[in-house]
């Protein structure tokens, strides 16, 4: 599934929205924001997401229980500079028995700079793929019966 | 065009093969490199394979010449540790006019832990798309005729 | 000067607080925040401070001035964890007249958990000291006569 | 102890001397590496440093021995720029019971761009502070009776 376009959640998907503000230590000598930066607003437009649907982190990792990314694709559309605010907009794009899907869209000032796309593995104490903790069952997409 | 698998680079592919140490500063509070920081490594080959070439960013920069990502797409297969030594295998699997596309295949002990596709295009100092400089031309694919 | 501790600043100093969530990026194998990214919350706290002065660092930069850290000192109380809150306390702790130090105080919950002090010198577009913008002089510490 | 100076060490001491490409991954928007990332190639060299002498931190940690930063001080000489190659002279300043002070000198083509004192703790895996590990007496500084 390539990225050339992120589509638009269903009516009824549950998003999270979140502004960052880019830092000096975000920029790179181009002047614009280095592209492996992007990868850390999205981990904490997921974590918002998971936030809003009480699902902790943290208390997973308490438990074991580790969500590794197994897969990620960005698009770089337009550039970020210092002092931009970008907004993060994160969905489940698919929800599997032992791996979800999230998409993301960045922002700046209401025009996409960047989409992205992250993959995450569940798994247990043993390392082994675990079923994701139900909290998730919020944000399975509408279309995609369980 | 997914990531499922990487194919292998046709015989006679110029390749650089540059290899890491795994910081502290790396990894994260899951024990395994974040999931970011793999884009670093990847920089760092892209850039030994054009210095094998003869080809200085840093020259190009001077020239007013950008090389943005513009899109990129990892798939994290073995989980990296601290002070594992990763080796980073770089090839170029697309040129085109104004974008070059690189396959990276990360390695751990001979073992693929990663794959990573990434494109970068060539802006003019207006920002423009403006040709790739012809050092590039030894790195074109075999079976890609200009 | 060390950094043993840090002493409050004089009534009436204007501070700047922020909060910042801690990210999985933002910490290492040790489970705890890597030691090298307080350094950007510091960053973002100085960049608020400036703000609420009505002082842009990206207005100076379009000016051709920079503000290169000369001088950083951190002292690390208290282990930083994944999704702790981070408050950020910011003050100009001294202004001379090509240079700046600012001290921060990072607490989590209201215990202070890390001090620093960091430098900025003031360099104009031929990379000679220049005087700091006027707008900073409504930082300047109530007991230190300009 | 203010980082003016860092006094050469005496004749006789253990050093380790590591070089480092720089990426554009450390680099910020005023084209010059960003602050924080000078402490990545510091904890480089103390790793090198420790391998030298046989000490695999790695080891320790599967000792639950931890080895937090308790303080940092970096000054700043010289901006360092894309493509440079950075060396870290790193040794061993004082050696205490339960710390350790690392002196690192960070050069290039050289010249002293950077000059660092880290020191760094040792807690034992109830987070209380253990002996440090025989295997640093190596590093014990010539003049430093035990």
């Amino acid at each position: 599934m390539s990225l050339r376009t992120l589509p638009d959640p269903p009516a009824g998907t549950l998003m999270n929205r979140s502004a960052f503000r880019v830092l000096f230590g975000d920029t790179d000598a181009a002047g614009i924001v280095y592209h492996a930066n992007y990868l850390r607003w999205c981990e904490a437009g997921r974590g918002e997401l998971m936030r809003d649907a009480g699902v902790s982190l943290h208390g997973l990792i308490r438990q074991g229980v580790l969500t590794p990314v197994v897969e990620a694709q960005v698009r770089y559309l337009i550039p970020v500079r210092y002092d931009d605010v970008v907004e993060v907009v994160t969905w489940v794009e698919r929800l599997q028995a032992a791996s979800v899907t999230f998409a993301q869209v960045i922002e700046v000032q209401g025009e996409r700079v960047a989409l992205a796309r992250i993959s995450l593995a569940c798994l247990g104490p043993d390392k082994r793929p675990v079923r994701m903790p139900p909290e998730l069952e919020c944000f399975r997409p509408p279309q995609q019966s369980g």
